[in-house]
């Protein structure tokens, strides 16, 4: 109390007494001008609370909003220099149409109050009825001295102590993840219209409806009744409802889209080096920093400290023993400590975390990182085996970590932690909540990977989703912007052979190799 | 109430009662060692209080601080290669330079007790008296429970519930920024030495001066008198105090240095393209990251959490439909999604929300940013048009966008969200107050080209304001630094000409292009 | 109020009265349904209280894990291209490798129970009691309702009231940070498999044995019985606990590799320019934004916002003054604006006013970094003279200004903030309190220096700490790698001799230099 010892003094000095009792300070305070009463006193209590939490929320939401540059920084930098532009400003409108088709309609699909499958109220803008702060019933722990109760159509989100437009604005940066995601897998090739189209239509109808039903009171996050095949499925913060959604439309996208020219030549798999290792690298470290958002934040109050801490330590852990892990899967295997794969087991592991990070003990985390490390290095080989051609590793990333971290929750399922982290325990056992887990996956599998294909598939037929052979060739950065990313700079094509390069082409206009 | 329900138990125990009633409580705690009176109750309230509101002024300073970054990103991402260093330099040192000048007179002068025109009172270090967080009567249901009266002669910024050198440090980073626009209006031209000066006088006197006006108790937001002429304008986080002002005073700078060699030649203007995308992209990601600082951070206080949110959403949208207005008038104009378009267009969406984030409705916000995002296109133009040579757009974005964000303060204008969001409502119409804001507009105007007209004039008669037209083709890095940005790159001169590159020149030490 | 002003009218209506006073509140409440309790009032309050200095000081944690994005791109900058993969990737596991190790035993020897020279209880897997966020009796101030009382192996950081992983967490990226120190003076010739286990070793043991002796309750730290030799030495965040520590490895490192080849040849020093301004300005801003983490929140409470707002003033003066003072000595020197010397200038502040932040005046902080400025800039024509190569500057920045700064918290110490500001008075005289600081420094430098010789030595001899001369002429990134940082770019290989450039080889594989 260093700060208010002089006011204590002040008032004390009022009061005539050195230390009052609880029935003295009554009395006195009664007698002082400006005395608070217990009810002023409550009320102050929940304006601090209110804003405490808003605070936190927004704050967390900032850190996930900025994981957009990550991602362009990541993307863009594993990728070739004529391509740069392009990456770039897919990654940076992406967040723009986001923010413009969850306010129109993305959010009340995923939070209005409708049925199992779907949101129904307040649909339009988020203008439905809704007072929050004031929180439910069933939340007034929340904030004990909050007599209001709540009144709206976003019954759902309810258990979040912050004011409406704090829970959309952390709800759309979530809903921009998924989007962007998508952008690295269907890199160098795609036209930048059809893609923003795409954008579009992922965040304003995909997204939120598997939302729906796994943070929307739906079918797959509800308490089931007896009898009922779904429920109890669990996804703390998104491994499942932001990172494989973004990941299943990005596969559906790299199958209808075709590799790109030159990877898949005579058999053989040529790599094609990114053009930017600091762009990378510091891109992971931006998605790290923005995960202390993402995991932690999605407690979406800041009214359980112990809850947040056990959180981000976890997502920290994931991160590091995932990179440690695809470092030694790679060293084992290429015997070289391989950059881009450090990197990405980073991703992985913080993908996998993102689901168990609130269910599972540190250890948990640890071990889950790790496997989520070796994981991401196996399903980069198994990718070019299929000739799916992923420029970045998204699928690895965020679908295959996104499906593992799920999983992860049931396997690791840590009920005191569950209880006390997550508050949303389901009293089912490891073996119990995996096989509800592995449901929902299958669910949310099927229907983004079904809709996502159906809806590239009518872009590729109503406007074309791949630019020509010759724009691919010289690069899209002149085709569709008319631009270069980096105009003074000499731009030339190597390959690695080995590790030894062979240099191929010296160009301005962005040509391809010719190995 | 999950983590400190032991706590509860174990006092329960104490008081051999199961759920005290207050009466009881009163009575059973007053016989427990360590009870706490109601008035520590209140004290230890006013200190969360004051700790929550300054976590969050300074988190929002931090992301206003790390513009910086931003803008030295954008300003040396649209220019070339061989100038580098020198406008990564300038925007290096110019925060560095504010940061001494702000403490030595600029605060001062803007916050200081004074008349309308100026402070005059604790002119000098930031040294006057000053018993914050204590707050004025006023404001009293900021801090209910605080019964210290404000005793100091920085009274115009009380409102704000934060300890002294909380407010000053977020205030110094809006002197920076002011700033810092100004270096890339006048970047590959001018004397490092010469710019260093000016932002010393820039911010100890030219941005107080005005910002007094209207932050600091000034003839502009003050309450007018009858028959007062001025007063009443609101600039809820800075378009006209901030980015008009920079503007001003980058406008000045550009009329003064003239255009670079070889911009406008024969009747044509020729295109220079900036070296590096990823750059530029990366910046205005971090300056869309700061803008939550800068705008939402204004409230100087956590005490309403709607209306942070509010703020923040409104800042999110302008961005999001500045950047899509941008795209589309760009593609109209130029058939091309040009990415420095849609990064302008945002920035110009976050400029004009500045002033009316808390006075208007989101649908407003969109409507603004979208608007914004049309000008800085159109404005870009006009400037070639006029043959002002600004290399990174400063003028368009803050100029333009700040007159137009001030404009549609009042155009906007929303009396019920003036009242709870900016608690600034001045009751007008929104015809009355787009005419104050007008008037504002203009005398903010006048003053801050003056000045700055002025003081570049007598610094380019003192000292000389332009480097020579050799350094200028060498380019300012080895000039003024002795050093290269990229000294392992081979840097070469290309010309767009429609969306085909003509190769001019390879050159390590910077030669103009010979077109 | 404006916030809760309808709750307020809602109640009162309820109770009937329009300004009820307390003990008409107290009666009142009574017969309200969920009326609260005091008791519940106070564990609400506690409730926030931790809510809120666990999001303080995890934010502040969260900035202070970014300066390893930091770290990366000022040291890969500051470097050539050939090397950059390698260093980034130092630079990115090196936390990876900090976050397993700290947890497996850092913290334990760092902050468990122990005597003078050890921590010696809960020395696993951050395993031992702690029933943190409760607070040891000494303590309660910080929170005056919490009733339980600290029971657990980690007293020496319980003054700090957030739970034990956010502590964890806080302490973790301070002890990363000393990791990643080393990194950039061993730069362009360390393998990376070494650099590696010497980075598990610095985190597990160096780092956190002499941390015991300052922040673990150990032998400089501790109040000194008469005749003690040691004690009340002071360090606020770090200048010696990490920075000195970090600069003393890396000495020892620098000492053990030599130059690298080329460095000093014929009696000369070769300049050898880092490879990306871009990246070195970017690097500084975002650890000058870390700082604002690293100082201000190592008060780890938001308790005394009027702390936390001295600190960050004080924080930015020294940078600022740091920048201009190595600006205007290289100026002297060089007659150039040299950028290097001026990011460095400001690096040099913030590592000097680290300790001495929360004891010193702004005017005070003010001159420490100006001096930090002149030292750095110095120093480093020191080290090139004793032919001992710091591609980066971290000596001169971390261990002379280490130093520096660990001083000055001596020679300016301010009794009155030293009581206000970091409430760990000593009650010393500047003179005597400087002794007790020099005590400390020498005691910690020969540590640190003696165990980095021995453990380097032994790697030396046990698995090699030098590539062969062959892989430092092609560059570390082919050979340890198997990568390029940019294969799309060009290369080539400058010397700048006076400011005028010689073209030495356009290369793509990294030969060195032939001059």
């Amino acid at each position: 109390m260093l700060l208010i010892a002089p006011l204590v003094s002040a008032q004390e000095k009022s009061a005539g007494v050195s230390t009052p009792s609880i029935a003295e300070a009554v009395t006195a305070s009664a007698t002082v001008s400006n005395a608070p009463s217990l009810e002023s006193l409550m009320s102050a209590y929940s304006d601090l609370r209110v804003g405490l939490d808003t605070v936190w929320v927004l704050v967390a939401a900032m850190l996930v909003f900025f994981m957009n540059a990550g991602f362009a920084l990541v993307e863009s930098g594993l990728t070739r220099a004529k391509n740069t532009v392009n990456i770039l400003a897919k990654n940076f409108i992406v967040f723009a149409a986001a923010s413009v088709s969850f306010w129109v309609l993305g959010w009340g699909l995923m939070f209005g109050d409708g049925n199992a499958w779907l949101g129904l109220k307040g649909l339009w803008f988020v203008s439905g009825a809704d007072n929050s702060p004031a929180l439910g019933s069933d939340y007034s722990s929340a904030n004990p001295f909050s007599t209001a109760v709540y009144e709206g159509v976003y019954s759902a989100i309810n258990w979040s102590p912050v004011p409406l437009w704090a829970k959309f604005f952390f709800q759309l940066v979530f809903a921009g993840t998924a989007a962007t995601i998508v952008s690295g897998a269907v890199a160098e090739r795609i036209k930048f219209g059809s893609f923003l189209v795409f954008s579009f239509i992922l965040v304003a109808l995909i997204y939120p409806i598997s939302g729906h039903w796994i943070w929307g009171g739906g079918i797959l996050g509800m308490t089931p009744a007896d009898g009922d095949f779904f429920g109890n499925f669990r996804d703390f913060a998104g491994s499942t409802v932001v990172h494989s959604v973004g990941g299943w439309a990005a596969l559906a996208g790299i199958i209808i889209l075709g590799p790109r020219i030159g990877k898949y030549k005579d058999g053989k798999v040529n790599q094609i080096p990114g053009h930017n290792m600091t762009s990378a690298a510091l891109g992971v470290f931006i998605l790290w920093l923005g995960w202390f958002g993402f995991n932690p934040g999605s407690t979406m109050s800041a009214g359980n400290g112990s809850a947040i801490a056990h959180i981000i330590v976890n997502t920290n852990i994931a991160a590091a023993t995932g990179s440690l892990g695809a470092l030694l899967m790679a060293l084992i295997i290429n015997k070289k400590f391989e950059f881009t794969m450090i990197l990405n087991g980073c991703l992985a592991g913080l993908v996998a975390i993102t689901a168990p990070c609130a269910f599972v003990s540190i250890g948990s985390g640890a071990i889950i990182g790790l496997i989520a490390g070796v994981l991401v290095v196996l399903a980069t080989f198994a990718m070019d085996k299929f000739k799916l051609d992923d420029p970045v590793g998204a699928v690895p990333v965020h679908l295959i970590n996104g499906i593992w971290g799920t999983l992860a929750l049931g396997l690791f399922y840590n009920t005191d932690i569950a209880k006390s982290v997550a508050a949303l325990d389901t009293g089912l056992s490891p073996i119990a909540q995996t096989v509800q887990q592995l449901k929902g996956i299958l669910l949310v599998g099927i229907f983004a990977f079904a809709i996502s294909f159906v809806i590239w598939y009518v872009l590729k037929i109503v406007m074309g989703i791949r630019v020509s052979a010759d724009e691919e060739q010289e690069g899209l950065d002149i085709g569709e912007h008319g631009d270069l990313a980096y105009p003074d700079f000499q731009i030339e094509y190597h390959k690695l052979v080995g590790n030894k390069i062979v240099e191929d082409k010296i160009s301005a206009n962005g040509e391809e190799v010719k190995a």
